[in-house]
């Protein structure tokens, strides 16, 4: 029987479960509510049940299934201690040792944004580079780092936290995290609707932006793709400061290429070509010119990579 | 015979060479002028004759030598490759291999911050910690990272070039890179006299550093620890600017240790107690309270990195 593999991506709303073969192919994926019942712990015996289910369903054999990744929303230490998952209501347990306990299979566990790097390196828009940055940009901004093929976890299992970086000095509102300026506050699909809306308030100049019933980083990127030069000026900014926060990660690890993905990577060309831009003018000649990819797996991109997480 | 290595720094006036046992004791060490001649050439024929002198003048058996570690100002890939040296005048070529044929001994090139860190790491002040960021505050402003014990060298060699990180947008100065607003143009020795100057010629307020001859980065954390209003001014500044791009580094590999070298490591704790502050300030609380350290090895942290690359 065939080596297999289950990748799950557990996250605010909904666990993600994905059935792969040790070559990568997705060969069936499921996903269901997540509950945050029993101080969090119901969401590790929930997908243990629902993964012995499917082993059951589709008569898999024990020794074909190589074990279970987990990607999680929050840092977790190379040896599967998670210090705290506030979204979730848990605290400081060891998410391997449990899910060992409840599924008896081996069990490897790594942070969401880290292995949705690890995802888009193995299968994705970064396959082909060893070394690679992934940006997330959705509702917040997430990363992941991948160096020589591997996540780099950091020693409080924090690396990638790429949202949080400081870009801004003069920023008076206040970011999630308490801090001010972080990037997260212009290239998240949230901030990329504040910039416009703050753009708009501040002129009266004619924009098609104002015709719009409710402005979402979609539509930015829509009239800036029109000509609109208020929306081009609101994508010059986030894309300004996106490039720059890759500058600093440019100047510390030297990656061969940046893939940047969530839902405001849908905007392509205009986004890749702007930050490419901004980045460039901000890093010595020798960290020039990396590759800027799309990411391509989507919201796949973690179940992909908790599944890499087992196999490697 | 106990088994020994070379340990090579390469630098612009000279060359230093250590001899190491394996267990990172330096047995001896010497230095001479480095040649720029034979478009830099013969800094690897001199560098490889001395090592020769050496082990023939010692009594060296050839089978107690591990090797040649070997430090270079610019960037080297995993395998020996140099793009361009313009320091010394040399181009395109493969030191690890130029050197074996010179010596006849197994040799392991790094860039010479990358080898800093990695002494500093084995035998110096971040001695226990297997992650950490060397900042070497020079004439220039210099890194190295250490992840897993091991050098991150980056894709192009150019890893950890934290010195060129931006840190103020406003800067019209241009900093030897070609860039504006580096981080080496406010905290390198060079930049700590330069925001001195500046501040002094923009106010009429006292300052003990009127008095001084010549202003040095020292007479600045001298004042400073004086109590002078100016001096603390300057080196607030300067310590902020090296704690936002520490906190960027911070929020990016999530190091457990910043380990402060290079002669404005002398001022001791009011540097690295006010770069703290700064870090923290800008970092997800995750990320805080890392600790902050002095170099200990000085001059010799580059021939005991480069010991420890072919120790390795």
């Amino acid at each position: 029987m065939e080596k297999v593999c289950f990748g799950i991506d557990i996250g605010g709303t909904a666990v993600k479960v994905g059935l792969f073969n040790a070559e990568g192919t997705l060969l069936n994926k499921w996903d269901f509510a997540t509950k945050k019942t029993g101080n969090g712990k119901d969401i590790l015996k929930d997908s243990a049940e629902f993964i012995k289910d499917k082993i059951k369903e589709l008569h898999l054999e024990e020794d074909s299934i190589v074990g279970v990744g987990v990607g999680i929303p929050g840092p977790v230490k190379d040896n599967g201690e998670v210090l705290e998952l506030a979204n979730l209501g848990l605290g400081h347990f060891n998410i391997e040792e449990e899910m060992r306990t409840l599924t008896g299979l081996k069990v490897k566990a790594g942070n969401d944004a880290n292995s949705a790097a690890l995802g888009e390196y193995w299968m994705g828009g970064g396959k082909g580079y060893r070394n690679l940055v992934l940006v997330t940009l959705g509702t917040g901004v997430g990363g992941g780092i991948i160096l020589n093929g591997t996540v780099l976890a950091g020693s409080n299992g924090a690396a990638g936290e790429i949202g949080h970086v400081l870009v801004n000095e003069d920023e008076t509102n206040t970011c999630g995290c308490g801090k001010k300026g972080c990037l997260e506050q212009y290239a998240s699909a949230t901030g990329i609707v504040r910039l416009a809306k703050n753009i708009l308030s501040e002129t009266t100049e004619a924009s098609a932006l104002r015709d719009k019933e409710e402005i979402s980083a979609k539509t930015v990127f829509d009239c800036a793709n029109n000509g609109d030069k208020l929306a081009l000026e609101v994508v010059e900014k986030a894309c300004r400061y996106l490039g720059i926060a890759l500058s600093h990660i440019g100047q510390i690890i030297d990656p061969e290429a940046f893939v940047i993905g969530g839902g405001v990577s849908k905007a392509g060309e205009i986004l890749t070509e702007t930050v490419k831009k901004y980045y460039n003018d901000n890093v010595m000649n020798a960290l020039k010119n990396k590759e800027f990819k799309l990411a391509t797996l989507g919201n796949d991109a973690g179940i992909y990579g908790a599944a890499k997480l087992i196999l490697a």
